[in-house]
Order: C-alpha cells, then sequence, then structure tokens
C-alpha cells in the first residue's frame, strides 16, 4: 500500500469504530485481508482461550454488534469463523531457519463519542465516526492500519526473510481485557522476539522511542452486592441493606493506605444502588479499578480492596461477587532488544529523533505477551511511533498526524527483517 | 349504576393503569363522564397549582403516556383541556343553603408489574394491566369507580339535596405526590366536611372504619450532588469525587439518633454515581425519604437530613440540589365528624361491622386537604372501606373483592346527604 | 429502727458511696449487721457465681477500693470474707411450713460527681459523698437502708411468720453487672415470690406502684479492634489501621436499621484509638450498649452489631475481642402477685395513691432474678415507691424525701408477711 | 574539648532528655556553657516568638518540666532567663569584615521510652534516660555536643576569623514545633550561610553527606469536635454526636484523593471521643498529620483536610477547633552551597567518603530557617553526618557510634571558617 492507501484504510477504520469484544467487522476484514495476502489466518474463538475472556459484553450486545458488523460491511464468511469472539493472527513461516518475530496491534476503539464540530478533521472530511458512543480516539486506527501496511511488505519479501513472523491483531485493549485471553491460547509462546507499540503518548511526528517504562500494573473489577430488599418504613429489620454495605466499602476502599515503595491508585468509578425510594437496598454494583507501580503495590491494593469488600459485605450480612473485568501484570522490558531497535531505526534515517525511552502512565495489557515472552526466554518492548495529536487519547477531538502512519511501516519491517534472521 | 356497570367500570381502570402525573386517559374519561352527568367539571391545570407539584416526570415521559393515554381511549377534548396535568374536580351546586362537603379520590396506580398467573383474577378474566411496570395494585381503582358511582347517584337525587358537593379526583397520590398542588389551587378552602377513605388495608369485607390514626408525616426527596470528574489515575486530585460524597451522606442519613417522642423513619433507597471505571465520579443522585409519627419528628429527621448532605457534599467540594419528590404532614382528624359518620353508616344496615377508627401505617396526602379543611374550621375523616385482598398492597398479585363497591357508593352517598344539610 | 435510725443509715451509705464491684465497705456492714439481728448470712464470693461476673475493675482498682473500705469503716472480719466480691444474702428460715419470699436490694453507687453547692441538703448538712467520682445520687442508699430497716422488723417478728425469708443484697446494679452472677449462683432457685423495687422514677412522695413495665433488655460490651502500628509516612502499607476499622465500625453500628415490633437503641458512647500522631492507629476500643423493647429486639440488635464489627475488622485485617460488661434480658412480672400486693400495700393507709403500675425507660438486671424465679413457677414484681426527688436519677444535685424510707419498710413488712404464709 | 570530653557531654544530655519546650535543664546548661565559652548569649522568650509557638505542653506540663530540671543539675540563673520558653542563641562578632554564618542544632529529645536491657549500652554503660518516655534516640544529644564543641573550638580562633558566627540551639524540632517561633523571632534575618545537619539517617560511619533531598513539607494539627450530650436511650436526639462526625471525618481524611504530581500522606494517628456508654459523645479529638513532596502538594492535603473537618462537623451540628501543633514547609536548599562545603570537607581528609545528597524521607523544621536565608538571598544546606546505628531513630534501642561527634566538630568548623571569610 502507498501513503494514500495506508491513509484510506486508515480512514475507513476510524469511521466504523468497535469497542471491546465487539470488533467484528475490523476482525472480519483485517482477516480477509491477510489472507488474500497469503498468510495462514486464524481468528475469533480459535486464537482466544474463551476461560481467560474478561469484560466481555453481554450476548445481547454482542448480537447487535454482529449485526452493525454485517450492515457496515463486514466480511460475511469470516464473521461466522470468528464465533462470535474476536481478534485475529496472521502466520509467515519462511521455512528458513531464523527466529519467531511477533508484532502486535490492538484493534478496539474507546467509548467516546467523537467531536462533530467542522474543526475536526475526521466530521469535516467524512470519516467521522457513525457508531454513537465509539471512536478511535486512541489511535488503534493507525496501529492496525501499520499492522497491515507491513504484512503487504513482509509477505512481499519473503524471500530475503528467516524465520517465522506473527502478526496479532488484538481485541479489547481499552480495559486491559483482550490480551490475556491470547496469551492463554498460547499463541506467543514460541515467539523469541515481541514487538509493540503506540501511536502519540506526547512524542511529537517525527520521534521513534525504542522502549516504554511507566506503565502501572492494573486490575479492573466490578463487585457486586446482594442484600434482600424490604419495606424501608415497614419492616426495616428484614432488610439486608446493600447500599450501605457498598458506601462503607467504597469509603474503605478509597483509604487504602498508600504504598511505601511506590505509586498506586484505586477508584470505585460507579455504584449503582437500590429499586426504590422506600425499599431498603437489595443489590449495588461497583466498577473499580485498582493499579500499582509495580507488582507487588498492585498485588498489595488488590488483596486489600477484597479485604474491605468482604468486611463491608459481612457487616450487612450481604453476598459479594467479584466479577474481572480485565487486567494487565507489570510490564518487564529488555534493555537488549531496544538496543537493536534503536540501531535500525536509526538506520532508516526517517525520524528526526530515536530515543531510548518513554515515559507513560495508565495501564497497557501487552504485558501479558511480553511477560510470556521473557519468561521463556525471549525479548520484548512496547515502542513509541510520535504523531503530533489534536487533543488528549480517549478525548473526542483526538486526531493524528497521519504522516506517521508510512513510517510505522517502514520502521516495523526493517525491524522484524533483521530480528528474524 | 347498577353493581355490574360498577365492576367495569372498575376492570376498565384496572386495565389501563397510570401512574403519578400521568393519569391522561383516567382523568379525560372521568370529566367526560361527570360533565355528561351535569356536573361543572374542571381538570388538570385548572385544579393543580402549578408551583406545587412534586415529583413529576420528564416532559419526554409526559408526551408518551399522553401518546398512550389517546391510543387507549382517552377523551381527546379533555386530553386538550388537561394542558400536560392531571386530576379532575366535580361541583354540583344545589342552589339550596347548606353545607359544603368534598369527597376525594385518588387515581393513579403503582409502579409495580402486574401478576400474570391464572390463579390472578384480573389476569384470568382479562383486565389485568396492559402498561407495563403500571397496576392498580393498590386499589385506587375502585376508589374512582365509587367516586363515578356516588356522582350519579348524588346528582339523581339533587333535589333532595342541600349545600353544596366537591367531588376531588386527586392525581399522584402514591409518592404524596398530587394533594398538596390541588390544596395550594385553593380547591378545599370553602370545604366544611371533607371525606376521604381507603379500601382494603387490613379491615375484611363488610367491615367500615370512620377514621384513621397513624399514618407517618414524611418527605420525599432527591439528593443531587454534583462534583467535578478527573482521570482516576492521571490527575486524582484535579476531582471532586460526588460518590464518597453520598456513601459519607449515606452512611450519616442512617445514623440519625432515633427520636425519644416516637417513631421514625429514614431511607436511601437509591444511589447512582459515576459515568465510568477510571473517572472520579462527578455526580451522584440519592433518592431518599423521611417519615415521623409526629410532625415535629418528621421535621427533626428531614432537618438533620439536610445538615448531613450539605456537610457530605462540603466535605468532598461538591454542590448539592434538594429536589422535594413528595410530601405528607401529620394528619389531622374530626373525632365529631367520625361520630356522625358512624350513625350514618350504622343506620344504613349494610355492613357487619362499623368500626371507630382503622390503625394503619405508611403515609397518605389526603392530610394536606384534611388539615387545610381543619384549620378554616372545618371537619374531616380519613375512612376505611373492608375488602378482602388476596394480597398486600402494592403487591402484583393485589385484588379487591368487588361487592365492597356497591357498598361503598351507597355509604358515601348516605353520608354526603346528611352533612350537606 | 426508729425513722431517725433509718435516716442515720442512709446518710452513713450517702457518705461512702461504692460502685459496681467495689461495695467493700456497704457489705460489710450490711453482713455484720444482719448477723448481728440474728439471720444466716453469706456474701461476697460465696453468694457469687465468678464465671458470670461481667464488667469487673481490675484488680488494682479492686485493691485500691479494699483499702479505701477499711480506712473508712469496714467490718474487717467480713471484708476478709468477701474474698474480693460483694454482695451479701441473709436468710430466716421460719422452720414452720409456707412460702420463700426474697427481697432484693440493690446497694452500689453511680459514678458522678456529687453536688458541692449549699444548696445541696448533703453538702449542707455533711453526708455528701466523700469519695470523689462516687455519689448515691440513684437513690440505692435508700433501698439497702429499707431493707436493713425490713430486716429488724421481720426477725423480731418471727414467730408470727411462715416459710423462709431471703433478704438479697446485690451488687452492681448499674451497668447491669451484678444480677446475673448473683442468679447463676442459685440464691433464688427456691424462690416462690420475688419482690424488688425502686424509689423515685418520677413517682411523687406518697404514691406506690406495684409493678413496673417498660424496662429494656440490653446488652453492655466492649469492642476491642487490634491491629499493626507502622509509621505513617514511611511504611503506611504495613499497617493495620485498627481506628479506620472502629470509625466503619461506629457508623455501621449506628445505622443498624430500626425495628418494625418496636423501640431498640445503640450507642457507641465512647472510642479510643491510636498511640501517634505519626502511627498508623494499631488498637481502638469502643465502649457501646445495645437495648430492646423486647427480647427479639435486643437479641436483633446485638447480633447486627457483632456482624457489623466483624465485618469491620475484616476489613482492616484487625482482630477482634467482644467483652460484656453487662447485661439484662426483657422483664418478665406477674400480674397476679401485683394485685396481692396492691391489696396489702392499699390495707396499710400509710400512701395516697396505690398504682397498678409505673412506666419507666431504662434497663435494670433485677430481670435475671425475676424470669428465673417466674421460669420455675414462681411470681415476682418490680414495684416503685415515690419519693420527691430534687434533680433526675444520676444528676449530681439527686436527692430522696427521706420521709419514704420508714413507707417503704411498713409496706415490704406486710407483703412479705402475707406471702410466706 | 577532646574527644572524651564530647562523649562525656553527650552522654550527660543522654541521660536526661527532654522533649519539645521542655528543654529545661538542656538550656540552662548550654547557655552557661556558651557564655562562659565567652559568647553573647541569649535564650528562651528573648529568642522565640511567642505568638508563633505550635505544640506547646499545657502549663501544668511546663512547670512540673521545670521542677525536674531543677533537680536535675540546671543553672537556676538561666533558668529563670528562660522565662518558661527554651532554645539557646549564641553570637560571636569578630568585628572584621565577612559573612554572618549560623549554624543550627536541635536538642529536644523524642517521646519513646529507652531499651533497658544490657545489650543497650546506654543502659549498660547507666547513661540511658532517667526519663520515663523520654529518650534521645532521634541523636539529638550528639547534635548539640558537636555544637558546643564547634563553639570552643572557633571562639579559640576568633583571631582567624572574619565575619560572624551565630549558634542556634533549636528546641522541639520533633513534631516541627520550635523553628517557626525562632525564625519569626527574626534570628535568621541577617544570615549569610546557614547549615544545619542531622546524625544517622542511613548513612554509615565515616560517611559525610553535603546535602539533603526528599524533606515532606508537613502539618501537624489537632481537631476537636464539640457537640451535644445526651442520654443516649431516652433522649438520643437531643445529643450532637460529636464521635460519629470524628468517623465520618477520619475515613474521609483518609479518602483523599493522592496526587499526580508526587508522594503525600494524611493520617488521623489517634482518635478521643465520648465520656460513658450510655451517653451521646460530646467531643472528640483527632492528632492528624499531613505531608506533600512539594509545597503545593502540602497545601493541597492541608487543605482538603479542613474542609473534610468542617463538613462533617456540619454533618453531626459539631463545632470544629483546628489547634496547630507543628508546621514545615517544603525545604530548599543552595547547590552552590553544598559544593563548597563538599570542598572544604573533603579537604579535611577525615572522612571514607563525601557525598553531594542524601535521600531522607519524614520531616525536618530547619527549612523554616533555610527558606528564609534563601529568600533574602543566602543560602543554606541540610547536611548528613554518618553513623552506624544500633536501631532505627526514634526506636528505644537506638545509639550512635560516637566516634561520629568529634569529625563533625571538625567539619563544622573548617565550613565556618572558609565561609565566614
Amino acid at each position: 500500500m502507498n501513503e494514500q492507501q495506508l491513509i484510506n484504510t486508515r480512514r475507513d477504520f476510524h469511521k466504523y469504530p468497535e469497542s471491546a469484544w465487539t470488533e467484528f467487522r475490523t476482525s472480519s476484514l483485517i482477516a480477509e485481508r491477510l489472507e488474500s495476502l497469503g498468510y495462514r489466518v486464524k481468528a475469533g474463538l480459535d486464537v482466544i482461550d474463551i476461560n481467560s475472556v474478561m469484560g466481555r459484553p453481554s450476548e445481547e450486545i454482542i448480537n447487535a454488534n454482529i449485526a452493525r458488523a454485517l450492515s457496515q460491511g463486514a466480511n460475511k464468511s469470516w464473521l461466522d469463523k470468528l464465533k462470535r469472539y474476536t481478534g485475529v493472527l496472521a502466520e509467515l513461516d519462511t521455512g528458513k531457519p531464523g527466529h519467531v518475530v511477533a508484532l502486535r496491534f490492538d484493534i478496539d476503539c474507546v467509548e467516546v463519542d467523537e467531536d462533530s464540530s467542522t474543526s475536526h478533521r475526521p466530521f469535516n472530511e467524512n470519516f467521522a465516526s457513525v457508531n454513537s458512543g465509539c471512536s478511535h480516539s486512541c489511535g488503534h486506527d493507525s496501529h492496525m492500519t501499520i499492522g497491515l501496511g507491513a504484512a503487504e511488505e513482509l509477505i512481499s519479501m519473503r524471500n530475503n526473510l528467516n524465520g517465522k513472523i506473527k502478526l496479532i491483531f488484538q481485541p479489547g485493549e481499552e480495559g486491559c481485557r483482550g490480551a490475556y485471553a491470547m496469551t492463554q491460547a498460547g499463541i506467543v509462546d514460541d515467539v523469541d522476539y515481541f514487538l509493540a507499540f503506540h501511536i502519540g503518548m506526547g512524542l511529537n511526528s517525527g520521534i521513534f522511542a525504542c522502549d516504554s517504562k511507566g506503565y502501572l500494573a492494573t486490575t479492573k473489577f466490578d463487585a457486586l452486592l446482594t442484600g434482600k430488599p424490604a419495606h424501608a418504613a415497614a419492616s426495616p429489620d428484614k432488610g439486608k441493606n446493600a447500599l450501605l454495605a457498598a458506601c462503607q466499602a467504597a469509603l474503605g476502599l478509597h483509604s487504602i493506605a498508600p504504598h511505601s515503595e511506590g505509586n498506586m491508585r484505586i477508584n470505585v468509578g460507579t455504584l449503582n444502588a437500590g429499586t426504590g425510594r422506600n425499599v431498603i437496598a437489595s443489590s449495588a454494583l461497583m466498577k473499580i479499578e485498582t493499579r500499582g507501580e509495580t507488582q507487588a503495590i498492585a498485588d498489595y491494593v488488590y488483596s486489600r480492596s477484597l479485604e474491605i469488600l468482604n468486611g463491608a459485605a459481612m457487616m450487612y450480612g450481604a453476598e459479594l461477587n467479584i466479577i474481572k473485568a480485565g487486567e494487565s501484570p507489570e510490564m518487564k522490558t529488555s534493555p537488549e532488544l531496544a538496543k537493536i531497535v534503536k540501531e535500525v531505526v536509526k538506520g532508516l534515517n526517517i525520524f528526526d529523533d530515536v530515543q531510548d525511552l518513554i515515559h507513560v502512565g495508565g495501564s497497557e495489557d501487552a504485558a501479558w505477551f511480553m511477560n510470556r515472552v521473557i519468561s521463556h526466554g525471549g525479548q520484548a518492548v512496547y515502542m513509541g511511533l510520535g504523531s503530533n495529536i489534536k487533543a488528549p487519547h480517549h478525548n473526542g477531538k483526538f486526531d493524528i498526524d497521519e504522516g506517521a502512519i508510512i513510517n510505522g511501516v517502514k520502521a516495523l519491517v526493517s525491524i522484524v527483517k533483521t530480528l528474524a534472521d
């Protein structure tokens, strides 16, 4: 694909954003394209460990989104093969000795309405999201475009390549929902070099960073407290008040002591309890996330959270159910691999500046893949691709400098070629 | 109307229940009927003080319910005259000296799904609610039927009547929402004798109670806390956490000290806060009710509630808005009038037992009318009409013994005739 | 004793008040007196079940109070026989057939400083408390005086008496601490008629009430939460915060839902937590009481309290210890016995008014004796002896009308004589 | 003083430790000694701004400690001159042009019992604290010893010195109580170079650090909530529950959101509320501290604390009083001065290692002096003097390597000589 084709591909993805575990149009079109290029492609349930899925929406929502995907041009044949799950894995085995190199691209959108003012280019040029409540305001549209661009280049030079290449298109990065299920499906168990990256992240156009530091280990979970209803005036003593249990829990969760060894975060983001003004509330649902600068800190805050929730439930005789909705461990990276990447990317002479490291915040579930690869002796990095952005990530006015896309393709192709040898 | 006609009328109301402030079909048909009988009829905005309305749904819901009413046989002409408000007042002025006697009938349903098992007569005989989430599970369908029955009888005997008769069909008794706005419109300012009643209430068929005791003064209100959103990991200090403010408030509200002089109740029935797992919650809405055995106790618990809510808002820098959704004062009654009622009803010889008093719980906003009438020198009682019921009030299996209806008509007609003299 | 002697006795007790489980001077002098009158006397550890003692002070305090008792004229020989416990039982067995009649007198003071203004008669006439922090501001000084007066009368007429008489001088009524241990020692297991009474209680001089109604079942207990200290700035995550656990518990305890069947109360009266400003608090102690109008309600609020305390402890990884400090069950009484009492007391013609019942509040651990007697087929009442008082019970300005004492003696003597037959 | 004399001096201070604002023996002996050396000495109220004193004990405690000081060998004449306040300032004006150089030594002990096992050298060699609850377990005894040692050296070389030397012996460093009042008295307003230091702090014997980084800005304060008592069973509604207000506040304080720009801490170290089990608690006292990595963070957490306390007080109708007990701002230091110090100290060749910086935690109120000096154009550093310690600071087993003392004297003398020029 030339630059214009890459931009067109990105804009098509941008117009039809799909959120975590509903990337049906996206997955089917990626699979179709990669298969047509000559890759061996598996998708949906074939690349997902169903028991490791976190934060999947209800089956009603899945149904509605499959229907929407069809109406928005999904590939029917691949849609069926997905078997109600999303994500794609494409493999190219050169048949020659060499290393196994994996690239990871995340494909989901964020649940934010896209801006519809004329100053917003996607709106102005008619490729803004048509899916209400959804937008590619984090830049994953460009990630998969780069993935498809690199896929085409790499297969075109297969005779000059060694080893094996794996292209991973991961669903549900937002909320740290998808990587674990792919990792548990074993798809990186044979990987020697693993590379993931993000566009933007505070890096201006023309800058490339060879690794990242600062992602927080995190757990996202829902806590459901179930008590017993009772008429609030006639028989309040007959109830078990799940609303008050949740209030005690929320205060307790936010009072978890800070950790002496580094940053941590906890948030009860939503609390919904009760059915009527004159009824003792019989249920309460909280959406919670915990984060820690290290795995030990993350484990501390999560295990303290469970103590607090269990205690608060006991206070009011309520039952507690914890449902994990997402998770990512502390990310390990390989400085030696970052050095190789730096050498290769500098050698391309297409970036103004090639940095060692980008300091980030937030969380990123590519860590599951990376830690797995490193644990069996492989190497992994998380790179940064500079691109001037119009608004912060996850903001409805977010837009990228599309010039970064073709440079991203070139960088990945060179890195893979070098590593696969 | 003969007994069968009364029963048919009740079953028609039963099939098309409408909840507080949406009684459009109900009001239009009552107004049409009373006008056709010869009463001077006013309805909707003409009998409501718009500034005293509490707990009215959103205009979207009003629109939807007006449309539904039309589709379910509302009288179009009266529907227009309602001007988006509900309730009916019918007057008969005999032109002869005498007293002004008012009867009050409540017309709204409760927001409970009606049972749909074959053991439930309304379902079996095809007059169960067709409006999802709504049912006449408190018996107000029989109240208005009795009202229409008495209306027909009374006007037929107008030549033998003295004074003036006012028939009040009140919207929004559930949640104590409607009586205040009617009282403030001045419709009982000239009343000498005021009578309200309820069917069931623990009285078996064949029993009549001449007055009630035990209704709790109550305030229903929503508390909206508005804070400020912020990313929970990146800038938690920039937020103002309305969820935590609400949790502190809920615990504080439930810890209000009991009152030494009698029963009180408080309940935070629902709490809904926050928008996303990783965002500091910027708003929280609680539905609250307070009750007291006396006005002083009710005032105590309500004013303590406001202190607590204001303090909790201040703790987190949140803004507090209180929206009253319903209210009823401590009910005053007139023992002298109860004595007259007893004599008249006993004289009918249609009840097995005529009791002085029924002890009740809960709340009833007829108290607004009654206290107003008594405050200007009139008298008022709240009577009980026995009827075996199949399940407790507000339960989806609730059904009455329809035999009580005609006896109710007879009792009211006799009482009015006596008092109007 | 003539009236002046009775008054002198009361004033002596008044001057040397002793609080629960430290009534060493009091017990020794009562025992000495009763023995000298000819009763068979047991005291201290001989009338107490040591495993059923609640709310006993530390051994250091016991030591100090024994020393004080000696210095204030205790009987040394009886002090030794007490074996560090208090309370006295005197028996008179007439040897003739008849009933076993027991009278109970409580002997402890309250922990309130006595008023020292010249308008306060005890101060003015030099019989105010000399024991700081202690005063007979509830009237138990008069109870035991009446007991000694009746003892003298009854033994003087032993030839005209039948059955057996038991005079119980109970320690630790305040805080409901002493009756249980005496009941468990079995001292009322053979009793047919049991009588207790209180002076004052809102009854004016000249009034006598034959029974009481309204005492609340209660449990007094301490909750000790033990966490783990840590430096609050350097290693807050290493602590287990008992202070926050206590705060959650206190809010939870005060939010226990009211009971539909009657009054209940709960109070966290004191909370003391932590050792230093910059240390995570490792312990917290709360003094708590629960009360209920019926045993079922009292059980409900106490068991809910334990749930809440256990849950709050779990929230912060703290250990919970519950120490009972006092308890009294719902009091049962015998209306038939009250009738007999009424007849006897009316017959004396010394009271202006003899009432059936006095309605009281608060709690009274005579209930332990009464329920035990009734459970094995006996009868019991709790009477009221009118006496104009100068200030409410437990107030430092409390003083009685001493004229009530001799009437109390006369009433008890007559009642016992009648019942013992 | 030779090394043995220095050690004897340190051990004398060690044996008679005095906590913040009670350093009467200590101050009087320091003043006596410095005066005898030839310094111009001011002490107590003459070097303290009385309106800026924080965390001073009650006058009863002051009285008791003055008496103890006298009994332990205080200088009576200086004790009088202190006028019930502590701290000493000694000045040496060489009369020659040069700079004003100030050294600061803190003189208070910590409120910790000293270990009394034979393995603890001070106990074994008979110089352990004789003042119960007090010990020099932070090393301030060595600080003042070094100060007196340097004083003697410096005045002995006065003919070779220029400028002016100020030796500041500050009371109440623990709890950040004393420096502010001395700063407000103006005693460093003319200072060009200011130097403070601490022994130990994780530096081994033989190491010297020229500056420090990491002290947290802090505020220590007491929050007193005053409600209204009431009988918990008879009239709970009449009370204003300060205990519950404190519980809400404590949970709120510990739930203050972490700051995105750096570390912060908050601790409610103690909470004491209520008077009796059956009384609504009418008062509650909390000892609180807030800390922040920067002044902005410290201001954030302190101002949020006040919001929370005010809100919690309002919730229960309680009155709030805040009493500041200590405070220290973010510490500014002068890297240029640190460079000079490094050069001088290295030149002495008595330390194994001279480091640029020591990273610390905790808080240190020398910051008041340093920021004042820097604000008028001077320079300031906070140095570290290595010394192997036996247990952490503030632990009863704390003891220093006394070999560090003479090296401390030498370093200070050289630095002052250089800077004063």
